[in-house]
C-alpha cells in the first residue's frame, strides 16, 4: 500500500483541535473525510503530533495509508477542493513504508505571536496573544537564550501528561519585533505538553516584570509554579516538522 | 465644541466599507452608534476617506466635534467596549477646529498583500490576494519604481468617478518579499478610485507575464486598458495618513 506524507496548514480558529472528539471532526477527521470524497477509502491519518482547540499551523505533517492510484502531485488540489478553506494541503509526496509522521520526527519548530499594544487589533486578533502591558523586549530576548541546549523541562509542562522523562532540548530560539508584532520562534527535538505556550507565558511575565528571577533559575527549579502563565492556544502556530 | 482626531484599526472582511449603505451601518456608522451610546451625542464622524467593502485599515484618520468632557485619553478604552472586536480605536486626541481629516491629509499610505503560492493560506486568506502563478518577483520591483513621482495615473482609475485632475504624486513605493507573502507599501498624495488595487493588480500582470510593456509606457499611455486587472479589495490596508 502507498504511504503519501502531507503537509498541512490550518487556522485553528474553529476546530476542536488536530484530533477527533466525540462531537467534533478536529481537523484530522475533516482531512479524513476529504479523503474519503475524492477515494472512497476510509484512511486515518496520522499526525506528528496533536494540536489544541485554537492552535495554527503552517506545517503539519500527517501520513496516511492509501490504496487509489491517484497521482500524489493532484492529491493537494484534488483535497483542498473538497476542504473548508481554513484548512490547506500544501504539500504531498510519496514515502517509504516505514515512514510515521510521529515517531520518524527529529525536530519541530513553533511560532508564537504576541501582539504588544494598549488597544486590540482587528487584523491580528485570532492570530496573535493581545498584551496590554508595557514588555521589556530586550529582557525578553536576552533571557530567552537561557532555554538553549538540553534541559529538564518539567516546570515547562502543564498537569495531565503522562510523559516521564521531561529532558528536551531547544536548538534554537529567536524573538524578533516588527512594530507592535513580537514574533517568536522556537525548534527543538520535542515539546511537553503545552511547552511552548508556556515558555511564551514565562517570557511574557518577565518582559512585564511579574517574574524577576532570571530564567536559568526558573528552569532549573523545575517547578509549574516558578513559570509563567500558559499564553493562549491563538497566538500558537505548528510551523514545522524536520525528518 | 471640541475637535477629535480618532485613529483607527479594522478588518473591512465583515462590513460594506467605510460609508453607510442604506442597509448597513459600514465602519463610520458602527462608530458613530458606539459614540451615541457613551455619550448620547448623534456626531457625525468624518473619514480621511472611504474605503471600499472588504479593505482593511491599520490607522484610518477621523474627526468629530463632540460636546462632551469625557477626557480624549479615555476615548479609545471607552469606545472599543462599546465596537464589535473588528473595529478598534487605537488613538484619540483633540485638534483644532480647523482640522479636517480629509482636508486637512497631505498624503497617505496603503499596503497591499500578495499570498503568491500554488496552494491557499488558511492564515492570510481574509487579508491577501492568493495569487496561484509564479512571479517574477524582481520584475515587479524594478518596474515599480517607474510609479515614483508626479504622473497622469489615469489609466489607474475605475470607470465611475468624477474626479477630473488625475495627476497624482506618488513619494515611494516598495516590494519586499517573506516567504511566500509579497508586502507592497505605496505613498503619495492622494489616489484615485481603485487606484492601489490597479497598481498592485499590473504589478502582478507584470510578474506573471500577462504584461509585457514596461511600467513606464502603461502609464504614459493613460489608457485604463493597458494597465492590469483590479486586484481585489481583501488584500489592501489603509496604512497612514499624513497631516
Amino acid at each position: 500500500m502507498r504511504n503519501l506524507k502531507i503537509t498541512i496548514q490550518y487556522n485553528g480558529a474553529n476546530y476542536c483541535g488536530w484530533q477527533k472528539q466525540p462531537d467534533s471532526l478536529g481537523i484530522q477527521g475533516t482531512i479524513e473525510r476529504a479523503i474519503y470524497e475524492i477515494t472512497k477509502e476510509q484512511v486515518k491519518i496520522t499526525g506528528s503530533g496533536r494540536t489544541d482547540a485554537g492552535v495554527h499551523a503552517l506545517g503539519q505533517v500527517a501520513n496516511l495509508k492509501l490504496e487509489s492510484k491517484i497521482p500524489y502531485t493532484q492529491i493537494p488540489n484534488a483535497l483542498n477542493a473538497k476542504l473548508p478553506k481554513d484548512i490547506s494541503i500544501i504539500e504531498c509526496c510519496e514515502v517509504e513504508e516505514e515512514f510515521h509522521s510521529r515517531y520518524s520526527a527529529k525536530g519541530k519548530r513553533y511560532r508564537y505571536l504576541i501582539y504588544n499594544s494598549p488597544y486590540r487589533n482587528p487584523i491580528y486578533k485570532d492570530i496573535s496573544y493581545h498584551v496590554k502591558y508595557d514588555l521589556d523586549f530586550e529582557k525578553m530576548k536576552k533571557e530567552a537564550k537561557s532555554l538553549i541546549g538540553a534541559h529538564d523541562f518539567k516546570g515547562f509542562m502543564s498537569s495531565g501528561s503522562s510523559v516521564v522523562d521531561t529532558v528536551r532540548t531547544i536548538y534554537d530560539i529567536t524573538l524578533s519585533k516588527n512594530e507592535n508584532l513580537i514574533i517568536m520562534e522556537v525548534e527543538g527535538n520535542g515539546f511537553l505538553y503545552n511547552m511552548v505556550r508556556i515558555i511564551a507565558g514565562t517570557l511574557v511575565d518577565i518582559g512585564r516584570g511579574r517574574i524577576n528571577e532570571c530564567l536559568a533559575d526558573v528552569i532549573e527549579s523545575k517547578s509549574r509554579s516558578n513559570c509563567g502563565h500558559t499564553a493562549p492556544a491563538h497566538g500558537l502556530f505548528l510551523k514545522k516538522v524536520d525528518y
